[in-house]
């Protein structure tokens, strides 16, 4: 199966990729490294999932910002390979989490960025990963995901 | 014009690079990658925009002190290379904001980096970029910059 | 004297690197760059240094929580490259310090990393850096280092 067979399998689309709202670019290339600026739970142009998780946002409804957000991270690459051929893996994940205090499963939000990766992305999926806790973030998202990925040469 | 000239024309100039207060470096070089320490909005040695953006300063001062740190971040690339000639492009910019709570404009205050190096940089300039919220930071830092450069071969 | 036997002048030894709880790896490898998994306070599978820098951990202990922080880092790279011999050297730390309110003296906290570093990797110590403070993070370990580094060709 292909990569976007296996997002359909579980009932998920690439989106459009959303566009940087200021002077810089959605992705970065520097040699065979790609750096994605920081992805929102974003569908349609909203901000799906906003506030804090453990007050605003149950755990289970973390991970599923975290997964849309996954979902635009696999959308930039798409749009800037013209496909995941060229994929070569996720080398980092950063997992940014709105907690609320007091409230420390930031992991397993990130988990649902993780989970993602492996199940659609196979081999293409080993990444190193750190999990952080805000209390806000940018547009109240309640999970931003900034992520390094490889590719391989044509 | 040079990327001087073009500080210049907006009435800046490069500050002396502010160097590291303990054991590491301003600069670290990885093949054609720099990576460089955290840049505050420093001037002569003092931390010019201190506190929280939203409270302690408005959105325009907090710009104006993303501005003074990239404006040390070129300094670093400067001192690091003897020049421009060799930066190929600003890769990634993470934007540290010092924020009020339930103050969110983050990513318009780390355009006064983005900005700046459009400005100055042109076709070097090009950046992924993710914008983070802190209610504090060392030296009580309005903003700070991380950023990650790629310079071309000799 | 070899990297381990300056730990162990120092009364340290290489801890068991720990192993990753999700879908993620350790350490994840993108040509000669090593993007190493947040590492923590950890030792014998418990975090050691828990809470916030200046209000449940004086500065000295908020150090060690680093120093044994930058072990698990050292642990990784050892376990990944079946030694020190390939390590070039540490490129990048980012150093996430949870800290009181009112607290500023995360890169003090952060030294306890670089110091361990430039005692014991010598030439393959220098790396740019960034200290962050947090208020709560994840298992509430007290220090979370985030590092890259570099490796040689065999």
């Amino acid at each position: 199966m292909s990569i976007q067979e296996r997002l359909a399998a579980r009932g998920l689309a690439l989106p459009n990729p959303p566009q940087p709202l200021g002077s810089y670019t959605a992705v970065s290339q520097a040699g065979d490294l790609l750096f994605i600026s920081g992805q929102l739970p974003l569908a349609d142009g909203k901000v799906v999932w906003q506030g804090q998780v453990g007050r605003d946002l149950t755990l289970e409804q973390g991970k599923r910002a975290a997964e849309l957000a996954a979902l635009n991270v696999l959308a930039q690459i798409h749009q800037h390979l013209g496909g995941f051929e060229r994929l070569d893996h996720i080398v980092r994940l950063e997992g940014h989490v709105t907690s609320a205090e007091g409230w420390l499963q930031q992991p397993a939000v990130v988990d649902g960025a993780s989970d993602l990766f492996a199940d659609v992305l196979g081999e293409k999926a080993g990444h190193a990963r750190a999990a952080y806790s805000h209390f806000q973030q940018p547009a109240n998202a309640a999970v931003i995901l900034v992520v390094i990925a490889q590719i391989r040469a044509r």
